[in-house]
């Protein structure tokens, strides 16, 4: 229906999750009205991304250098390992300003349904780090559902071998969530690691 | 929370219409981790519709060039003008397959509240092709909301010195709708244009 170009721009962020054709019909038009300075910021900061990010050579997160700013940082504690799926849960978890040491990045859950295996995820890259010897905890921050329960449980069976002490993040309610609208797995996680109150 | 060029383009993101701090960042880790030639199609198709792309001289609808497809193909009528908000309403409307005639685009609906007032549309320009003499029939197809409905209120004053046939787009009850769905007002405006059945 659109003339050439509007239809390329249409398709082209049709292609990125979570924008469906509607939206990426408006955006298209948002854009073909925007000031030119606009539209060149974004295509700035779209070439940028891929020319100066990439990823960390020790954990796998972003990074701007050869180390992440996290694992190029003195002041972090090089003892504690956090295990996550993905680089923006560093982020989530940094939000907290609960840990203090050293984060690893699976990129990615262990998922037989997708294809995805032990030998798709950085699972050696952390077995390397270990073996170094500085590492005294490791923390199993992966997604609360099937996938990451999954990983996790795999990665506990690995590490049991090492001298390591291995925790899970804790399931339960969120908190100002409301018990009525729990669902039951998450009460039931909530249950059974319920705490004895001082 | 993130590198300098990876928060530049989740900035970026986030300025588009639709576009919240989550998805933002979802994006932005998308771009990261597609290929370079996926990025680059995107970039490309972001700069050619401001490169190729700018607005027909007569409607105002998007055009390659001087004159839009509609406006340049011999076989559309050019006794009937349809005067809409936007040049997505014209995609619309021609999907229906309904209207054989011209289009003007507006730029937008009379809206106090915003600040744009008939002086912000293209009235002007709609008049200088109706003194052409050629127009026999205006269709008023504006949204059907507050707006839309003061413009179109405006437009048939406007219009009523001319020897034109004026109408509006019928407001009713959707199509595959179903009556208890209906909102009060589109039910009593389908009541109001009734049709006598034979």
């Amino acid at each position: 229906m659109y003339s050439g170009a509007v239809q390329d721009l249409i398709d082209q962020l049709g292609r990125l999750p979570g924008i469906g054709p509607k939206s990426a019909q408006r955006l298209a038009f948002h854009i073909l009205t925007e000031p030119q300075r606009d539209v060149d910021a974004l295509v700035e900061a779209l070439q940028e991304i891929k020319r100066r990010v990439h990823f960390c050579a020790q954990c796998g997160n972003i990074a701007e250098e050869d180390l992440c700013a996290i694992c190029s940082d003195a002041r972090r504690l090089p003892t504690a390992i956090c295990v996550v799926e993905e680089p923006k849960d560093i982020v989530a978890i940094e939000r907290t300003r609960e840990f203090r040491g050293l984060y690893h990045v699976l990129g990615g859950a262990i998922d037989p349904i997708a294809g995805v295996g032990p030998g798709d995820l950085r699972i050696r890259e952390l077995f390397v780090r270990l073996a170094g010897g500085r590492v005294t905890e490791v923390i199993l921050a992966t997604d609360p559902n099937v996938e990451g329960e999954a990983t996790a449980a795999y990665l506990a069976r690995q590490l049991a071998a090492l001298d390591l002490r291995v925790s899970r993040l804790a399931s339960g309610l969120p908190v100002g969530g409301d018990l009525e609208y729990a669902d039951e797995v998450t009460l039931g996680r909530a249950f059974e690691g319920r705490r004895i109150m001082e």
